[in-house]
């Protein structure tokens, strides 16, 4: 396999030139990089090994047939049997068109160089192309390039259509990336206009004390930042429009456009000819989508955007974080605990259907584990018992599945303690699921509970409040009938 | 607890008002709806809807106490007993103002009047109020008001402090929100300032068909707009400066802020003294993080946002599983079936990690529910199989927990099929942690799977090239020692 990788020349190794390095490897291709800079190889090693983290955590179960980077100490080096070059460096336009030109000058006449300027035009950078200016064409990515789907396609005036349709092509299906193929030669392309107009405009507030920094990004990213991640604004605001869409969006909110909320005042006329335009591409990308249906994907992606940003524990993920602290500090256990317990309802997510339609078996396991998270706060070892070096692991597990669940279901889990000491507790959780009146038992789920000194990886008896916690639980219980299908094991009957 | 339930007069009910109403229900309070419109309480009744669909999927796990949801046939009735008063008519002053000043004869005065206007200044508001103009201030929210956390709030030149402390307080701890107030009366506060730059040089792109609306959304969603989601504009671009931050980025692109990459071409003068400004105020958002650790933040985070966006198959999420289908129809399975079969590796990602800073047991079930569908691809029994009807439910399940994995790890199934028929497999998976040259068993987990027809919800013989493939996998595995552990129940030993 190794002889048959494909290799790619990387002009400038910087951030961007770093990042391009690190896809071409990581898509199975060899990068070549000319760099001058001292500290390059330093920089493009810290790149690519947060460019590794993040395809562990993007794509955890795909093999890592990564290609090599190497360093080439010219640009003819690192041109040498490349099937691809793409120039990353810093943004002056001379030393750009020098480079460019000594590529043109050795790479095969087949071979698309492509320039990751963010402004440049394209018809500038091909002036000092002797060979093929024609296969010239900007192909501008985004930070960080290893994780951002978008790459800018340009052509300037001497560009060929196939250089355009080649770079295209290599980005779709040799680097997995989603190629933009603008149009029209502007400075700025499409994404950097639409980047710039919302950071000059926050240069405004910024300078005027309207608001800080660190205000002026909490208002994008706890409101309209959330919605554009994966909506941006032309769908966003359709729903704006309600049942109408966009036209009822513009015939509202264009008024709007002549009012100062910007410093951007000089606007487009709204024309019949440009309303129709924009109301024709608006339903084009709405893909027949009513609005009901839009909005209730717009909310699933905003839970789900919102949600996922729990683990990193920033953004609007730490907002959910401390809402679901103070939550949990609001938590109130049964005082009487002769009975199964009742400690934990939640309503199936979207995120635990699995490829056929219901609940999947790996999430009966986290509602169970979510249950006997609950009944050891209420004897007293929660989280921050935890981070004090104890704690509870569970040893062995046994599931049942008796019934389906599906998104939207109310499962409750119900809870018996069956046996136990002052190191463990034997969990019997009955997964419920509500069923018009009633319950139906949809899996149950038999836990041995061990309590362990975590630093040490052994089993250790409890003590204090959480052993008499135990001990008055155990013998709460003790009178409890013993449940049904307790004790079995895997295998036929 | 009913009669101590709050109350908020809502004016105005569209998809703002709306809105409101949910939010305020879903956080205990009641709220009482004043709109003339004959379609309201439909229209509202469908966004209460969205609304607890929404809830239930960001908070699945809490109660839905939520308070009442009243109509008013009059201002005097909706502030009848309200705490606090929202008016959220359509953005035309006179009718606003009328509104307001109706609301202020009728409210007691301790009672705070927000508007949720998104551009019509305080001071024109607070004109025609008579009693306390004082008490109003605006209250601008983002649809979906019950989702996103954002509300600015700005008083006009009348507003008393106490107003705008009161109403921030309300909500942040009332509502559950993110306030954020802004420091000087301007037109378009700050988030409107910054949807609209990004909204009309968006309206220039299109009318100069260098995009079309869908383009447009596309360059935001798949690059930009992901990091918007949790950054913002400053911190992001920050990282732009590398290890210098925000100086050298300021330094290294101040220049491109000449240059027309937007209609917006009137940019503020970066002199030293709002260099200074705008450095420290990122250095202090930053709070002491370094570039790397943002780096790896961001990546965290942008990892996060695109693989939760994969459940609504939406943006960069439906891109992603366009690749993992790719991907999918790459894999290929061992030949020979006499040995035990390795089907599946995977890196432990963070949202697998627990509060007790290890792989959650739930994810080793997830782990091994992945490697029995692996199996079951290579018996043919893939998505496509189950989506013809029949299918492989898990009937019962046993866990062992022998070692910890943490985040990174990389796990592998070794999986063994025990026993089974032309209805059922009994499958044995060691789930195995890399550690150093080899491997070190974490788990093992041990299944019944049975051969379904899904709608009738019964096991059936399977037939053809499954049932084939199924016989010949239990002949070449049977000749293998039986494995460790196996056939164990939950309890003392």
């Amino acid at each position: 396999m190794k002889g048959a990788r494909k290799t790619v020349a990387c002009l400038g190794g910087g951030l961007v030139g770093g990042g391009w390095a690190a896809r071409f490897s990581q898509a199975g291709m060899d990068a070549t990089v000319y760099d001058p800079a001292p500290d390059a190889p330093e920089k493009i090693r810290g790149v690519l090994e947060n460019a590794r983290r993040a395809r562990r955590n993007l794509h955890p179960d795909w093999p890592e047939d990564f290609g090599e980077v190497r360093f080439a100490a010219s640009v003819a080096e690192a041109c040498a049997g490349a099937v691809f070059a793409q120039e990353s460096a810093p943004e002056r336009e001379s030393l750009k068109t020098k480079l460019l030109a000594e590529a043109d000058s050795v790479l095969p006449p087949e071979v698309v160089i492509a320039s990751s300027t963010s402004g440049l035009r394209p018809t500038r950078l091909q002036a000092g192309m002797r060979r093929r200016p024609e296969r010239l064409c900007v192909g501008h990515p985004f930070v960080p390039v290893y994780l951002l789907p978008l790459v800018e396609v340009c052509g300037g005036e001497k560009t060929a259509a196939e250089t355009t349709a080649a770079a295209e092509r290599f980005y779709r299906e040799d680097c997995g990336m989603r190629p933009l193929v603008v149009r029209r030669e502007i400075d700025g392309f499409v994404a950097d206009r639409l980047m710039e107009a919302l950071w000059r405009e926050a240069l405004w507030l910024a300078r005027d004390d309207i608001a800080t920094a660190e205000e002026i990004d909490d208002a994008v990213r706890f409101g309209c930042g959330l919605r554009w991640s994966f909506m941006g604004t032309f769908l966003a605001f359709r729903l704006g429009g309600g049942k109408d869409g966009m036209r009822h969006f513009l015939r509202q909110f264009g008024p709007a456009l002549k009012l100062p909320w910007t410093k951007l005042t000089d606007v487009p006329e709204l024309t019949d000819e440009l309303v129709e335009k924009i109301v024709r591409q608006s339903d084009a990308q709405a893909g027949g989508m009513g609005a009901d249906e839009l909005e209730r994907l717009r909310d699933e992606c905003l839970t789900a955007v919102m949600k996922a940003l729990r683990v990193p524990d920033f953004g609007a993920g730490r907002f959910l974080n401390e809402r679901e602290r103070a939550a949990r500090r609001r938590e109130s256990f049964p005082r009487d605990w002769s009975a199964p317990l009742i400690l934990r309802r939640v309503r199936v997510p979207p995120e635990w259907i699995d490829y056929n339609g219901h609940m999947n078996e790996s999430r009966y396991l986290q509602a169970a584990s979510d249950a006997s998270d609950a009944l050891l706060r209420m004897l007293g070892a929660d989280a921050e018992y935890a981070a004090g070096g104890r704690t509870f692991f569970t040893a062995e597990t046994h599931l049942r599945h008796l019934a389906e669940a599906f998104a939207g279901d109310l499962i409750r889990a119900e809870t018996r303690v069956v046996d136990g000491d002052e190191k463990r507790l034997h969990v019997f959780h009955r997964l419920q699921k509500a069923d018009g009146e009633g319950w139906t038992t949809a899996a149950t789920a038999e836990h041995m509970l061990l309590h362990v000194d975590a630093r040490a990886g052994k089993a250790v008896p409890a003590d204090g409040a959480l052993a008499r916690n135990m001990r008055r639980l155990l013998s709460a219980q003790s009178a409890l009938p013993r449940p049904e299908g307790i004790g079995a094991k895997v295998g036929r009957r």
